[in-house]
């Protein structure tokens, strides 16, 4: 049996995803991509676009939980009010195909998969690679939505084996 | 030939709608409502249960053109934050029907239908009454999506008579 997890980084110009497998708790890269919007483009419009393109990825992949990243509210109101329109376009397409959706911080993902919470997004990057035996991620939104994906394989596998102990 | 407008006032909670057809420069009141969403719930399963219920509202009235609040961000980032997703979900059933979308600040729709900006939404709720011949309007944010729907039908029932005044 394996589980398909899909990693976000949803953006109102830029979203980033990546996608893992775990089978017999071995995890593997599926793939990674970004989807671009047209800056230009009316917002409303934008939202149409990337609902749809994003459904595409939920379909073409399946994912049984989507990943994305938690966000503490920054200084910048405004910013914070366009990445929710675009999250809640992703959580409403995920929800539609029957994912689980799951959040954690920024931090958390870092520390996860470097050892360090201060890590840097080409820190992260050079990580995945390596241990997805990934050589090109073109785009830092992907990396950031793989690792992701990859943070959240962890805490199912950690999980398991706890459920496992539990269970001895 | 009618032109139908929904207006929405989107929320995480409480998403109010208001439908409303001109035909041959006459206002008429189709339906309002609201789409509530169950506070207990997950806020990812509520974006997928919103925009599940607006697409039901979306291809029950099939609107050439959907109207939203604009926002001016005040202090609360939370709150607009949370706003972002469900006003993301709506653009993107609006534009997966076809609709086009405008944005209206309240102030200039309470000026339109009351003629003050300052108006309270208990007087917005009984002008549009009075206007649209409706009995009762059960929830506040079911008026405010009507106020809007209003709003925006004055607004192409005046760019209609100064583009007959122009080709004149």
């Amino acid at each position: 049996m394996s589980l398909t997890i899909l990693g976000v980084d949803p953006g109102s110009r830029i979203t980033g995803f990546g996608v893992v497998r775990i089978t017999n708790g071995k995890i593997e890269h599926i793939n990674h991509g970004v989807i671009l919007l047209d800056a230009d483009m009316d917002f409303a419009m934008r939202m149409t676009e990337l609902g749809s393109a994003f459904r595409e990825v939920m379909e073409k992949y399946r994912p049984h939980q989507v990943v994305i990243e938690k966000i503490f509210l920054g200084k910048n109101a405004d910013s914070a009010f366009k990445l929710g329109h675009a999250r809640g376009v992703v959580m409403y397409e995920a929800g539609l195909g029957k994912a689980t959706v799951a959040e954690y911080a920024t931090r958390s993902v870092k520390k996860g998969i470097t050892g360090t919470g201060a890590a840097s997004k080409e820190d992260v990057q050079a990580v995945l690679k390596a241990m997805l035996n990934i050589k090109v991620i073109n785009r830092i939104d992907a990396s950031d939505a793989l690792a992701m994906a990859c943070y959240h394989a962890f805490e199912m596998k950690k999980n398991a084996v706890i459920q496992k102990a539990v269970s001895i």
